[in-house]
Order: C-alpha cells, then sequence, then structure tokens
C-alpha cells in the first residue's frame, strides 16, 4: 500500500452496531466499486458506518466535511509555489484515487456546484479524474470507491443534490437505531446500566416525534452518549439531560419546556 | 501525432450500441469540422457515444465537465511561477485546439458566460482561438473538433444556451434506447439473463413516465446496469432494485412509494 | 507597421456580400476614426464584415469576444512576474492602441462596466487609454479605431449599454441579407446548386417570422451554410436541416414541429 | 507544555461570580472533553465564564472572534511564502488542537459555513482536524476541548446553527446575574459604593424589560460597569448614565426618553 | 515641477467656448482648493471643460474613468513584486496628491464605496491621504485639487452619491449650450457651414425634448460633431444623421421612426 | 514615544469650539480608556473634535476612514513578500495598538462584520488584538484608546450597529453648533464679517429643518465656510451659496427651489 495513504487505515475495530443488511449490502456495492450515498438523518451513525466498513474492507478512508467554500481545488489539488517554483500538490480526493482509498464526502449537498460536478467522471465507467490544471488525466486505483452522506431532511430546492449526480450512485438509507439497539448502544459508549440507557432513549423517542414541526430533527444518538456519559461522571440526570440533550437543540421557550416535560416524564420531577 | 494528447487516444472500442443513423450523422459533422452539441437526459449514452465516436476517428478525446465555477483561465490556460519567472501552461482546450483533439465539453449548461463565450471564435469560420492573456492566436489544428452535451430537460429562463452559442453548432438528439437495445445493453453490461434484464427496464420505462411530474428525471440505463450488477452479485432483486434505481433518485415518501410498486409488479412481492 | 500586429493583418479577401452602402459608410467613419457599433441579430455576418473592413483597409484587426468575466485587466494589461520582478504586458486592446489596429469587442452589452468605462477616453476627442496601474497615458496611433458589435434583440433594462458609451459611437444597422443574396452566398459557402439553396433560405425566412414569439432568433445564415454543407456531403436535406437548423435553435416540441413543417414545405414529406 | 501554547496561560484569577451550578457542570463536560455552547445575551459574561474555567483547569486560552469574513484558512493554516519557498503555518484553531489548549470561538452564528463544518470532526467522536491542503490528520492533543458562545435573541432563520453543528455539542445557559450578584460586581468592577451600585442595577433591569420590543438588549453588566467606573472618576450620575448607558444602546428618540425616564426615577431629576 | 506629472499638463489650449460664469466660479474655488462636482448630462462639454481650466491654470490634470470595479487600491497604489521583493508604486490619485495636479474623476457615482469613502479626508480641512497599507499619511500638495464629474439624470437610490462625500463639494451645473453657442461649435468641430449646423442643432434639440420618457438622454453636442463630420467628409446628411445621431441612441422602432421624422422635418425627406 | 506613531502627533492646536462638556466627558473616558463612539451628523466637527482632543491629551491619532471595502487585513496588518520572503507589516489599527495612539475609525457603519468584530477584545476588559494569521496576542498599550464616529441618521436595519459592538462603547452626541457659535466658527474660518456669517447660518438653519423630509442631511457648517471662503474671495454671495451650498445638496428642481428661496430671503433676489 501507498505511504501516504497508510495513515489513513483505521487500526483497531469501530464499535458499530448493524440495524439491517447495510454491511452485506455496502460489500456488494464496494466489489463493484459502485459509488454510494448515505441516507440518513445527522448522528444516527453514517459516519461510524463508513469507518466500520473501512476497517473491514481494510481500506484506507479519506474523510471531507463538504460546505459551500470548499472548492474543487480544496478536492483536486493545486500549485503551490516552492524554493524551485510552482509544484503541484494532489489534494485528498486526488489522493485517494491514486492510491486506492475509500473517499467519504460528508454532507455532499452543502457543496458548491464544482466540486460536485468534479466527481462526475470519478462516478461513471471512466473511473478517471482529469486534473485540468495539470494537464493530467488520473486514472482510480482498483481500490478506490467514492462514497458521500446526503441528509434527506434537510432538502429543498435550492440545495439539492442534481440528477445527473444522484443517478450516478447507489443509496443506502440510515435512521436512527431500534429502541432495543439504541439502548444498548448508549449503555456501552456512555457507561451507564440499562434502566438510566432506557429513560434516556425513550426522552430522544418523544423528541423525534416533534421532528419537522417543533424541531428541524430530535435528539440524536450521539446527544444520548453525551448525557450518559455525564451521569457517570455524576451528574444528576436532570442536569445531564438538560446540558447535553435539550439546551443543544433549540431556542424556543415553548420546545424547551416540552422536552423538558420528556425528561420529568422519565426521570422524575 | 503530438505527445501531449497521445494519452487521450481510446485504446479499445467501446461498447455502443447505436439507436439511428447518429454514427453517420456524426462522422459527416466531422468531415466538416462543425460543431456538434449532444442533446439529451442524463444517462442515456452521451458520454459513451462520443468516446465511440473518437475511437473510430482515431482522435484523441479531451472531456471537461463543466461547472459554474470552471473559468475561461481553466480552459485556455494560465501563467505559472516557475523557477525563472511565469510560464504559460495551455488549459485542455488550447491543447485539444493546438493539437488536433475533439473537445468535448460536458454539461455546458452548467458554464459560466466567460466559457461560453470563449469557444465562438473557435465554433464558426474563424476556427481560431485567442488567448487574450498572452497575446497569441491559436489558429485550430486541421483534426480539431468541438462538441458539447447539453439536456434540454433541465432547461431553464435562467440557465440556458444563449442563441449566439446555439447558432454556431449543429445538434444531435439523443434518448433512452429502445426496450429491445436497452435489454441487451442491460444483460451485456450487468451480466444478468434476458428475464431479469427485461423486468428491470420495465421497472425503469415506468420511471420514465412520472418524468417532468413526480420526478425530474427517470431511472436511467446506467441504473439498470448498477442494479443488475448487483443482482449477478448474488444480491436479491428488490434489494438491488432500492439501492441502485429507486432510493438514489428520489428522497420523497409517495414517489418512493410508487417506485417500489413498479419494482413489486416486475419482481413480485 | 509594429512586429507585434502584423499577426493580426487579414491575408486574403474574406468572403463579402454588401447589403447596401454599409462599406461607404464605415469607410467614412474610419477616415474620421470615429468608433462604431455594428447592431444586429447574431450569425448576420457583422463579424465577417469588420474583417472585409480590415482587409480593404489593410489595418490589422484585433478581435475580443466580451463576456461578463473579462475584466479591464485583460483588455489593457497587466504586471506578471518575470525571473526579474513583475513585468507589463500589454493588454489586446493597449495592444490595438499602441500599433494601430482596428480593436472589435465582440458582444459588447455582454462586458462588465469597467470594460465598458476604460474604453471612454478613447472614444472621444481624446483617444487615450489611461493605464492606471502603470502611471501610463497611451495616446492611440493615427490608424487606431474602435468597433463594437451589439445585438438589440437581446436588449434588456439589466444588459443594456450605457448612454454614455452609446454617444461616443455611431452605429451602422445589419439584417439577414436578401433573399438573393442570400441564395447566393449559400450556394457559395455551402457548396450546393440554386434550388437547394433557395429551399434552404425560405426555411429560414419562414423561421425569422417567429422571431419574438416562439423563437429568440430565427435559423441564421451561418446555418444555412452549415445545412448546404451537409446536404454537398451526401446527407439527404430533412436529416441536414434537422441536425444543422432546427434541433440547435430550440428544445420546444412545439416549436420544433413546426420548424419541420416549414422543412417538409421545403423539401417534402 | 507546547512553547507557542503557554503565551495563552491565563496568569492570574480572574474575577467571576458563579450565578449557579456552571463551574460545576463545565468540570464534568471537560472531563470527557465534550465540546460545549455557551449560550446568552451580550455582555453577561460569557468570555469572563471561560477565561476563569480556563484558568480554573490551567489549561490555554485561544480564543477567536468569529465574523462572516472568517475563512477556514485563518482558523486551519495556510502556506506562506519564505526565502525557501512555502511553508506551513498552523491557524489558531490548528495551534489549539495540536497543543491541547481550549480553542473558544467567540459568537459563532456569525462564521461563515465552511468555518462551522471544520469543526465537525473535532467535535465528535474522531476528535481529529484534517488539513485537508496540506494532507495531514491532526488527532486533538489529550487536553483539546472546543468551546462556542452563541447569543440566542440574535437568533434567525438565515444565521442559525445548523443541526449537524449543534447535535454535537452540550450547552450551559447564561443570564444577567441576579439583582444581589450584579451589585456586587458593579461595586467591586466599577469602584463605587453599594447605594450607587443598587441605583445603576436597577435602570438596567428595567431597561432589560424592552428587550424584544423597543430594544435588542437591556443595558448589560458591562454597561453598568462603565457608568460607575465615570462616576468614581468624579462625573456625576447623569451625565455618567448618558454617555456610557443610554445613548449607546439606541438612535431612537422614544427610547432614549424611556431611559433617561429610568435614570431619573433612580438618580433624580 | 514633479517628472512624474509633467507628461499631465495640457500642452494647447483646448476649444471650449464657455456658457456662462463657470470659468470664474471655477477660479475662485481653486483659489480655495476647494473639492468641486462639474454636473450635467453627458456629452455636454464637461470633460471640455475641466481640461480647458487645467490648461488655464497650467496645472497637470490626471483623469480617472470611474466604475464598478475600480478599486480603492487602482486609485492609492499597491505594492508590486520587484526583483527585490514588494515595492510599493503609487496610483494616479496619489501621484496626484503628491506632486499637485488637478485629480478628475469622471462619472463617480459608477465608483464603489471604498473609492469614495478614500477621497474623504482629501476633500476636507485635513487635506491627507493615509496609504493605510503602507502605514504613510501624504499631506496633498499646495497645488493639489479634486474634481469630479456627476450625471444627476442617472441619479437613483441605489447609486447616488452619499450626503457625507457631496457637503465636502462645491457644485457647477452645466447643459448642453445654449443654441447659437451649440451651432457655433459645431460648425468648428464639425466643418461645416452655419446652415447645416443649425439643421442638426435643430434636430438635436427636437430630441432632448424626448428626455425622460421616450429617450434617457437626447443627442448630445459630441453626436452632432460626428454627423458634421461625416456630412464634410462627403456623406448625404440623412445617412450621416442616421449613423451618427439616431441609431446610437435607441433600437426602439418607435423612437427611431420619430427620430427620422425630426431629420426629415430639418434636412427634407 | 515609539518613533511609528510621531508622524500622528498633531503639532499646532486645531480650532476647536465646544458646545457644552464634550471636552470634560471625553477626558474622563480616556481616563479609564473607555472605548468611546462619537454620534452626530455629517460636517458638525466630530473629526475635528478627536483631533482637538488628541493634541490635548498629547497623543497621536491614526484615522482610518471605514467603508465597505475595508477588510480586516487592512486594518491588522498582512504579510508582504520581501526579498527574504515574506514579512508581517503592522496595519494602522495593530500600530496604534501598539505604540499607544488613538485609533479614530471614521464612519463605521460603513465597515464590514470583520472589521468591527476585530475591535471587540480591544473594546472589553480584555485591550487585546489577535493577530490570528500571525499567532500573535497584542497587548494594548497603556496609553491606546479606541474611539468611532457613527451618523445616526443614516441609520437602517440593514447597516447598523450591531448591539454586541454598540455595549462596548460609551457614546457622545453631537449635533450642529447654536447658532452663535456656529456664526463665530463661520466668520473665523470663512474670513467674512458678523453680518454674512449670520446670514449664512440663517440659511443653513432654514434647511436643517427639511431634514429627513425634502433632504437626507441639511446644509452643514462646513458648506458654510466653503461659501464664506468664496465670498471673501470676491464672488457675490448668490453664486457662493448656489455653488458651495445648495447645488451640492440635491439635484431636485423641487428642493433647489426651496433652497434657492432661503438665500434670497437672507440676501435679497
Amino acid at each position: 500500500m501507498d505511504e501516504r495513504i497508510k495513515p489513513y487505515l483505521i487500526a483497531s475495530e469501530p464499535y458499530y452496531r448493524p440495524a439491517g443488511r447495510e454491511v452485506e449490502l455496502f460489500e456488494a456495492a464496494y466489489a463493484r466499486r459502485m459509488p454510494i450515498i448515505l441516507k440518513g438523518p445527522t448522528g444516527c451513525g453514517k459516519t461510524r458506518f463508513i469507518e466500520y466498513m473501512a476497517w473491514r474492507l481494510r481500506k484506507p478512508l479519506i474523510a471531507i466535511a463538504c460546505n459551500e467554500d470548499l472548492s474543487a481545488s480544496d478536492l483536486v489539488g493545486r500549485f503551490l509555489l516552492d524554493a524551485n517554483g510552482t509544484v503541484w500538490h494532489d489534494g485528498p480526493l486526488t489522493t485517494a484515487v491514486r492510491c486506492g482509498a475509500i473517499c467519504y464526502l460528508d454532507e455532499v449537498v452543502e457543496a458548491r456546484a464544482d466540486t460536485t460536478v468534479v466527481i462526475h467522471p470519478l462516478a461513471d465507467h471512466r473511473r478517471a479524474l482529469p486534473l485540468d490544471r495539470r494537464g493530467e488525466l488520473v486514472l482510480a486505483h482498483a481500490d478506490f470507491q467514492l462514497v458521500m452522506s446526503y441528509n434527506p431532511g434537510y432538502q429543498s430546492s435550492a440545495k439539492d443534490l442534481k440528477m445527473s449526480t444522484r443517478q450516478r450512485f447507489g443509496a443506502l438509507d440510515f435512521h436512527y437505531p431500534h429502541k432495543e439497539i439504541e439502548t444498548e448502544i448508549v449503555m456501552r459508549e456512555g457507561a451507564v446500566d440499562s434502566d438510566t440507557a432506557t429513560r434516556l432513549v425513550g426522552i430522544a423517542r418523544q423528541s423525534r416525534e416533534l421532528r419537522g414541526r417543533a424541531l428541524d430533527e430530535g435528539i440524536s444518538t450521539r446527544m444520548l452518549i453525551h448525557a450518559a456519559g455525564l451521569i457517570s461522571h455524576g451528574i444528576d440526570p436532570h442536569a445531564a439531560c438538560r446540558i447535553a440533550m435539550t439546551r443543544p437543540i433549540s431556542d424556543e421557550e415553548d420546545v424547551l419546556h416540552a422536552l423538558d416535560g420528556f425528561v420529568e416524564a422519565h426521570f422524575g420531577t
């Protein structure tokens, strides 16, 4: 394996609790090097899943957080001035393409048009990345795969993936885990007992029913783990839920009042 | 042939299944070096066609994915700093013009105004590319031809080709292939039997009737090949259609429900 | 003549078929070095006319395709880094001003404000180009003339020439040529017989009546020459009209149907 | 401790008067290196609190004032030209991540999207900062913690934290201090007697009831300290309140008249 | 006089025909170095007037055509890279300030905010130009004067001079010259007889009555001189008026018809 | 005193005529190094006041004219390329902070967000300026004070100071001087007799009653001095008022007519 991507190998097995057939399906997609979109709400485990799959497939993982100020050059590379003049430096996407890593574009709808279009020739039968500024056509390493994440809850006409992008990818749906699985995750990651974990999950599930109405998103698994961690550190459950679960997700009095009600329903007043 | 464009020669015959007289007509256009627009929906084979024609005509193909952040300098070239000062580097369009390649501007409506205007003198009787920043007028090599692709389904008043651009080009229409041809393509490219390919094509054809209403575009041939590939890898048809055909093209419950119905109609519930 | 502009001399007489007194009037304007706007629809021969006049007057012609990303620096020049530091490089407008060429700004309404304003002191009694970044005032060579083209059909409040620009220029109107002249041009440039040329011109003239309603512009002379060229290459007239005349100018079913009707009216069904 | 962050250690104990359990809760959050948002109105003591906690935890504090022109490069670092070519310079966030400081992003809603997204991998289980332009993945020092401040009173749909950001953080609410505590702070920081401090606090509390109606914010503790300071310098209370409390927060005659009324109610006419 | 501004001295007396007391008033303003705005429609002689005054006062004239892409650096100066590193180059405004020229900002409403604000300290009692990027405060040479031109006919809320700019300047009104004076100017500058000049002026005066309704501006003196020049070159008056007066100022059929009527009224049909 | 700021010392006493207790109050604010906003209409003497106070306090004054194109780097400093690579150059704000000058940000509402936010840590108890790009935290010199000017008459929702900025500052109100004081100023600065000055002030006071209705601002003291100067130069009062007072502040016929009426009321018709 190329020295440049060795640091991106995931050394030890990440904790990931499968919720369905996603591991099997991803392996089949990888076998064909089919580009994949992971669809699902924030904090439900998409990033953890791709880390787990990279570890399982023994492939390095180069993750890039997309945003509207990320340019195509940030992905692909640029010329930098050296003591002997300008020298080309591969960007993280080019490194992944050349050396055979899984490239993970996190929250791809946030990216600018040029970022999205630059991956088109990588995501069809060509599997090639043209470095126009360098006059080079990089053919993808046999191990290279392109993966993107996408939160359909944020979907709007202004910030949606173009159909010409979507049609180049397969898609796997992600959701918050089932009650029992989520409780298990909170116990393990937050180091609390089953009873506390059950109550925390109960609060989160109530909050998720407000989604799309009072809240853009409900309380995520990640937030439950934060709250559990504070409880295991000795903070009382009401204060822990307040700091880690309710205050972060809303600033509106009414919504906070409703969320505090959920906490009291599970932990007493 | 110039060394700089040899890497752009297409080594082996690309698989392309003609749907009409497009090969003959393109050859006549090339004989006159008439600039051509390929019009048609995403994933219907425009890119594959131009690769096939480049191979057939034994001409190198320089493809450029257009986007709103691609500047005229990205196409034409720029000065870069070297150990001895600034040195001019030809962009991919200039390389094609000087050395006699077919230059393919993919999804040209996405390009900025300067990208589109810069090709005007190349697309009329002048066949010349002025490098204003360098003070050079490059006359096109006898083999040079300009080709662009364009998806009229995306056509809007804001992002349309200007008439002064359109009038410099001939245009070839592309559509999804006829039922029998598309089945043949899916069998060959996806390595499935005739029965499976027929069912997949049936689903796609149903989805295409939703185009312009529930969907911006129907399921493309490319997606059918993805699904067929997963089936030939051992994934059951329902899961394969879900990951490769239905989940990528919509996030809306109603539409996904309708698409799942098409899958069940062809592969059983 | 200065070495820098010799490459811009037009070596052989361009084919231009006058439609009225435009040659005489342009010569009178040039005699006074009066700046001139060529007004008219796309593809009607404005560029060919200025090439012809430049040839006739034995003056070099520097043509610049305007667009909204063309900056004043692109016209005027800039400092570039050399082995010994920054060195000034004249832009194409400055070259024309210093050395005495005709400078032709094609589609000037597309230009940004700074591009348009930079020519003001060149277009009045001063005939001077201030290079502010260099601290130099370049007085125009006695042979220098400024010419711009402009398509009033695109005229909109947002993209219109400012009155302070217009008042510095004289204006010559251009239209598509008269029936007989256009037929003669198509015969000569497209290498077809009189009968075919007459039919092609008939189709174009019908399409031009749709201008401003179904079409932004009708079929131009340039498109007729393309179609004629394909016919003389052996393509049947229906296919040639389709690829070179009707498909490029519209994507709408209704309009294409009407245009196909014009073709059938002239070449049979 | 790394030499680079020693200057960011807070040498002497900052004056901070706790209003509730915020010290205990922050210490528990820090123990888990949980990222924290400090929510509250301007001038209520958020910055002083984080300075106090950094002093108490004996950790350096790197504070960054966010604004819409602060780019990701300003946080993360950039290549700068040296005598020997370009050399990478860590930005303040990277310094904090590498060396183990508390990084405080003040008024984070003002930041651009790229600034906010760049902290995502630092704010979840990865605790990593990818320097894409350098091809380096910086794993956070064990002492590193991320803290942001946020004024929910400014909350608007256009400038709100994205849910994917919020869900990575815990949140602590801040308010103006209780009457007695605020009086104590004004006495100490402004060097006035108890009677004067009580009157100043009384004026501020009345102004805060106008918040959201006539005023965006009421008079802050910081402003009371300014007024007290002028009084202790010998300026009469009416002039001191005018210059330090009422004239800065509004330009509208009606509002100023009401505020002057509060001053007269406490200090006489 | 400083060598740098000698090229900006006006060698021979420009032809200027005073319309009122503007010469006397400008001289009084110059005696106090009071900054002056020249207000009036395009092509009425503002630029010629300032050239005449500069010649009369024996002061160099540095004219800058303002536009929305002109930055403060373009006016003030910038660092440029030399063989020995970056070297400061004065911009045209700084040259005028240091060496004592009249600086003429043409069409100042077109300028960006930074261009306008940068002149504020030059236009009040300070008469100083701070070069912030260089850390230098340039005190104006005793001969320096600031003059701007402005067309109130273009006045709109979006592009108006700020009151803080206006209050630093005196203002002189300009209009098209009186009938007799304008005829005299056309005779002299266009080399035509009195009768022809009278007819041309008659057409222009009729067109100016359409101003604000069918036309943004009427036909200017400059255009009359163009038409007269063509007539004296042998072009018939109808063609000369068409090319130099009517076609440049409008593209609308109705307006052109009306303007042609004025021509026919004066020169016959 | 540091060599770098000596040029900013004000050598001789500026003429300033106090209108109230502003000198005493400013001295008290300076004693506490309290940041101050000077609020008032354009041309009423704010800049002259801060010059006077800087002279009185024997402190250098660094004035910066704010505008929407002034970046934080323009204030704070930047790296410039030298013969030995990039070298940091302090901006004017950093120079004031390091060396102990009064820094005066003129028309601060015009500044961009980053300019305003960059001063926050300088304007609270921290008195520090973080140079993020340089990795340096500059603690303010003991003599440093921050002063801004602001015209509440321009106040709009789009361009208003943020509350978090306002709350860091004290504020002093400025108005046009009282009738007698203004007359005294015009006599002294414009070199006219008491009668003429009284008439000029009378015109100005009438114009100020139109403020907010027909005029954005009335005629300022500065304009009266200009008119008086022309009169003392020998220009008749009507022409002097026209050029220096009425024509600069409006382009509208009705308003100009009204203003001319005020002139006639004081100087006769």
